[in-house]
C-alpha cells in the first residue's frame, strides 16, 4: 500500500487529465497558463484583477474567487505574481492557497490545500521566502517548488523559457511535463530556494551586461563612431552577450519599451543584494548597477524596459546624444 | 599618368609578391605574421628580443636590426607591440619606421619609410596616438591604419580575429587581403583612431561581462549551489555572454592561465578611461572594474588571465571558497 502510494506520487503528471490551478494572470502568467490549456490541462485561475483572467476563461478556464478556492479544486497550483509580498499573500495569507481557515465572506470549512498537492511559485522572489513557504506547505501535507523563469514575454509566448527549479527532486520529476510546456531549458538546481538563488545569479549577470552595453554605446556615440558599424565588430568576439545582440539595437533605435520592466529588475537586484548581505559577500558591480537603476526610476522610467539604464548614464554625462 | 598611379594605389595587395614588414613578434604577433607566411608573403621581421623572432626566421622571414630597417625594405609594415609607448618608439622614435635620420650604429642615409608605404598598427593603443601617427606618416609620404584586434592567442593562431580598422578607406581596401588572412570579422570603422575607439568599446563590454561573471559565481558558490548546474540554466538565455560561456568554466576549474593578461587589460581600461575623461563622459562601471583590476595586480596576478578578477572579488569577501 505504501509502495503503491509512493509509485503514484512519483508518476509524472498526465497532461490530459490534470486539473491545474493558476494564480496570477499578468503578461507572463497568461502566456504560460495558456501553454497548459494548449496541452489539454483543465485550468482554474485566479487574478487580483479578474478581468485580466478573461482571455483564459474565454478558452475554458474556470475563474476562482480566491487563491484558496483555486487550491481547493486542484492538485497542482502555479503562482506567477509581482513581488515577494504578493507571493506571501496568495500562498500564506488570508484566502491564500494554504490557508485552512475561512476568510471574510467565505464560510467553507474545507482546507485550502488538498493532501499531496504541489504549489509551484514561478515569481522571481526571495530564496528565504521560498524556504519558508516550503516548510509551511510540507506542514499542510503538500509539496512546493520554487521555479522562477528567464526569457521574458517572448519566451513565455513561445514556450521557450529557462526555468530554474528548487525543492523536492521527486516532485520536480512529477511536474516536469507541465514545465516542459512552458520552457525549453528546465534545470533542477537543488533544495527549496535553489531556484530563486539561481535566478539571482542570472540577474547579477544581466545587470553587468546591461551597464557594459550602455557605457559602450555612450563611448561609441561620443567618440563619433557609427554605432551600428561598431556592433558588427564587437558582437563577433569576446565582447558579445545576449544583451549586446538583442538590446543594443533597441537602444540605438531609441526603443525603450519593455521587455522586462525596470521596476521588476530593481526588485530582483534588491533581493540579490539582500541575500549577498546575509551571506556576507560584497557585490560592488551589482550594487553600482542597482543604484543607477534607482536613478532610472527617479527619472520616471520605472515602466520602461531595462535598456532604459541608458537614460541614467546619458544624464550623468550631461544629457542625450543621438 | 595620374590615373594610372591612382589605379595602382587602389589595387589590392597581391599576397604572393608582397614584401611585408612585421614589428613585434610576441605571442599574438608571431601567430599573425605566420598567417602571412602561409599566404606566400615575403616577410621582414623585427623584435626587441630577436630570439622571439626565430620561429618566423626559421620559416624564411628576414630578420632586421631596427624598425627603420624593416620599413626600408617593405611597402607594408605591421606593428604589434605591447604598450602605446612601444608603438610610439617603433614608429616615431629613433630607429623607428618613419625615422629618416641615422641612429647610433646605423650610417645609412636612406629614409625609413618608402614613398606610399602603409603602416598598420594592430596593437591596442591610444586613439589620440593613432591620429598623431597618421599625421606623421602622411607627412612622410605614407598612409597608416589603426587596426587593433580581439580574439586572443586562439583567434590569432586560427586566423579568426576580429579586426577593427581606422584610417583611409582606400588604404583599407588595398591591404584587406592581408587582414583577411588574420581575421574573419574585419570592419572598417572610420577615420584614423576609429579602430582604437572601437577596441575601447569592445574592452568596456568585456570589463562589464567579467565582473558580472565573477560576482555571479561568487554568489552561486556562497549560496551553496552547484555552479556547473547553475551554468546550464544561466547560459541559456538573457544572461549569457562569451565571457560566461568561455571563462566561467575556467574559473570554476581554478584555471587562471592567460588567455589575455591582466596587465594588458589594465592598460586598455586606462586608455578607455583617459579617453572618456577627454570626451567628458562618465563610465562608472568601467571605472569600478578598472579599480578592482588594480587590486588583482596588487595581489600579484598581473600575468594571470583576465578571469583572475575572481581573486579580487573573493578577497573582498574574506578569501577563497571552492
Amino acid at each position: 500500500m505504501v509502495n503503491e502510494i509512493e509509485a503514484q506520487a512519483a508518476a509524472a503528471v498526465d497532461l490530459k487529465s490534470a486539473q491545474v490551478g493558476w494564480i496570477g494572470t499578468g503578461v507572463m502568467g497568461q502566456s504560460m497558463a495558456g501553454q497548459l490549456i494548449d496541452a489539454g490541462c483543465g485550468l482554474v485561475v485566479y487574478n487580483r484583477s479578474p478581468e485580466k483572467a478573461k482571455p483564459l476563461v474565454d478558452r475554458g478556464a474556470v475563474l476562482a474567487g480566491t487563491p484558496r478556492d483555486v487550491a481547493a479544486q486542484c492538485d497542482i497550483i502555479f503562482t506567477m505574481v509581482g513581488y515577494p509580498s504578493d507571493v506571501r499573500q496568495v500562498i500564506l495569507g488570508g484566502g491564500g492557497a494554504v490557508a485552512s481557515g475561512a476568510t471574510a465572506g467565505d464560510c467553507s470549512v474545507t482546507a485550502g490545500l488538498r493532501p499531496g498537492a504541489v504549489v509551484i511559485d514561478m515569481t522571481t522572489s526571495q530564496p528565504s521566502l521560498a524556504i519558508e513557504i516550503d516548510a509551511a506547505i510540507r506542514a499542510a501535507g503538500g509539496q512546493s517548488l520554487d521555479a522562477p523563469v528567464s526569457g521574458g514575454d517572448i519566451g513565455a509566448k513561445a514556450g521557450t523559457l529557462s526555468i530554474m527549479v528548487g525543492g523536492d527532486r521527486a516532485t520536480f520529476d512529477r511536474v516536469l511535463p507541465l514545465l516542459e510546456r512552458m520552457g525549453k531549458t528546465i534545470v533542477y538546481q537543488g533544495a527549496a530556494g535553489a531556484g530563486q538563488h539561481t535566478k539571482m545569479v542570472n540577474q547579477t549577470l544581466v545587470a553587468a551586461s546591461m551597464i557594459g552595453v550602455c557605457e559602450a554605446l555612450l563611448y561609441a556615440q561620443h567618440a563619433g563612431l557609427d554605432v551600428t558599424t561598431v556592433l558588427k565588430s564587437v558582437t563577433s568576439g569576446a565582447a558579445n552577450s545576449w544583451t549586446l545582440s538583442n538590446l543594443a539595437p533597441r537602444i540605438i533605435a531609441g526603443d525603450f519599451a519593455p521587455g522586462f520592466y525596470v521596476e521588476h529588475f530593481i526588485k530582483d537586484m534588491r533581493i540579490a543584494l539582500d541575500e549577498a548581505a546575509r551571506m556576507k559577500i560584497a557585490l560592488p558591480g551589482l550594487a553600482l548597477v542597482s543604484q543607477l537603476y534607482n536613478a532610472v526610476a527617479a527619472q520616471g522610467h520605472s515602466r520602461s524596459g531595462t535598456q532604459a539604464l541608458m537614460h541614467a548614464l546619458r544624464s550623468l554625462s550631461g544629457g542625450t546624444r543621438s
